[in-house]
């Protein structure tokens, strides 16, 4: 069977079922940000793993070694902040192909080490190897939060309002930009063009934010924002087995996304919904706690309700309602796109 | 600067010093066979990821799947055993090119599956991408060891006795054939062939003799041999500031290495001194404590002595003695051997 026919996130769910033994120590396994162990009595071991593949996740191209070191470390403590919990550790693996330099790694590693060091990690191993064909990044974070506050995808209840924590969009069309130049005009030189850019190759993991809505215990689910806010919000409705109803007047967009529109491919709420690598938090919470929320000191966008109806519908401007699906990055979809990132 | 003049192991030198941040939370960083942190009052968090590259680590032209499932858990189990620990969580990142089948995943999992389940290990998360050129897999295991149990690479002492736990060699020889067919001979047919290459394809990581080493207390520092005798020695004595002089009539080797010797390349002292992938245990302990580690029940294997001279000796039947050097292997070596498996 050809693994597009299943499709990546059918391949993930293969492979978590023939994972056959349980434990009662995995509390959160396969198919959330991170898996959340319980190895003390009140706080739980989160550990998440990424691969980034040149040719697949980056194109080295267009992205220095500096930002492919900063956002392989940035992505994975995002999943971290996903789950409400603090970063500690860090794991990272390099296969490396012959006509790379000592100095490439080493940019590398000063920006992986320049995220690690904002969010208080420590790199504490890995493993470095030669590879004949791309350089392949793998990363893995540990990370700790209290058993009573961890966030996972499967808290969402009907009724919840949905909120992210910032402007979405930015990654996917700076990605275009870099990508494509955008019809000769040179907009990966202007201002708005440099900040969409910027936005892809070295997205800020929203740690504080996840810890501050995991303390506040407002929440009842959370995800970060990485194949796009529809695939995401998809992996919320399904793990919570519910559905959601979104306004798209309300999915927040940056000035520069606006501006850009006139040069880009698409429309600037498809690269919010579609796009991916935002790596802002998308979380829902019970309207009795929005008061509180707000009073927490951090960007708030409420975007939409989760619905016992279990689908997935965007309301337009004009009241439209539209039912739509996961629309983000799947690695082994039929037809697939370009490349990642 | 070209990473061949540093070397693979220089390399993670200069990884290890750019990251700047230390921590007390980390017992071990950087360096040894895994992480050891300290997340509990008694316990460490043993934390080590290995990637494997197809083309570089192995080739699918003479490995099957489920072998490289198998071998891909193994390795990295080994690191927690020599380290004296219980392995409790895995994680596992594929990169998959397009012409893979799901049931060839399915076999790598069965593989891996069944070597976790052997040891008591869960899979809990990982990621499944897409790859342009060949398979690569990159596993991490946490694990678990006491705080004072735990058994590093930099513990050895001038007067220590240096064991090893089973024959080695095997894998070394088990590749050769698998690559070279040895001379045309049907080697890889016949009952010693086969047992090599078992040794090769899927090595059977020494997850109770570590422990019970690590329990006895006996010994002072511990390492797997994943590089090769002389390069994992070289480690040890390295790391703990040491010489140790090793005589090659007491170094084990199998039967099936000794039958196949007539066929092979290189004397068979050669596959044990320098060609890696035996996953046995390579342990030193202080003279009085040799009796206790005989009473244990596990094969040991007495090879030499710790010195406070920093030469690495070997010495032959005749009595001469010949000083050698780490020649396992290293992937950034500025001559390469042929791929490392």
């Amino acid at each position: 069977m050809k693994i597009s026919s299943l499709g990546e996130f059918g391949l993930i769910e293969k492979i978590r079922k023939s994972a056959l033994r349980r434990s009662s120590a995995v509390m959160v396994g396969i198919g959330d940000d991170a898996a959340a162990l319980k190895v003390s009595a009140s706080s739980l071991l989160l550990a998440t793993t990424d691969m980034l593949i040149e040719g697949v996740h980056f194109n080295l191209a267009y992205t220095d070694l500096y930002s492919l070191g900063w956002k392989s470390a940035a992505v994975n403590l995002s999943d971290i902040a996903a789950m409400g919990g603090i970063p500690r550790f860090c794991l990272t693996s390099l296969g490396i192909p012959p006509a790379f330099s000592v100095e490439q790694i080493s940019d590398f590693y000063r920006g992986f080490n320049a995220v690690l060091r904002a969010h208080r990690a420590v790199l504490v191993g890995g493993d470095t190897c030669s590879s004949r064909y791309g350089l392949t990044v793998s990363v893995t974070v540990l990370g700790e939060v209290e058993k009573t506050h961890v966030l996972t995808r499967s808290g969402a209840k009907p009724g919840d309002r949905v909120f992210v924590t910032g402007k979405l969009g930015d990654s996917a069309a700076g990605l275009e930009i870099l990508k494509y130049g955008v019809k000769g005009r040179g907009a990966s030189r202007t201002t708005v063009g440099k900040r969409l850019i910027e936005a892809h190759l070295r997205p800020a993991p929203r740690m504080a934010w996840g810890r501050i809505i995991a303390l506040s215990r407002c929440a009842h689910a959370m995800i970060d924002i990485s194949d796009g806010l529809s695939s995401d919000l998809g992996h919320i409705c399904e793990q919570s087995r519910v559905g959601a109803v979104i306004e798209s007047g309300k999915i927040p967009l940056s000035l520069s996304l606006r501006k850009a529109a006139a040069y880009l491919v698409n429309i600037p709420v498809y690269y919010a919904l579609s796009g991916g690598e935002d790596y802002e938090l998308l979380f829902t919470a019970p309207p009795e706690k929005v008061r509180k929320l707000r009073s927490l000191g951090i960007p708030l966008h409420e975007i939409g309700e989760i619905t016992r109806n279990r689908a997935m519908i965007i309301l337009d401007h004009a009241g439209k309602r539209t039912s739509f699906r996961a629309t983000g990055y799947d690695h082994f979809a039929k037809e697939p796109g370009e490349a990642h990132s």
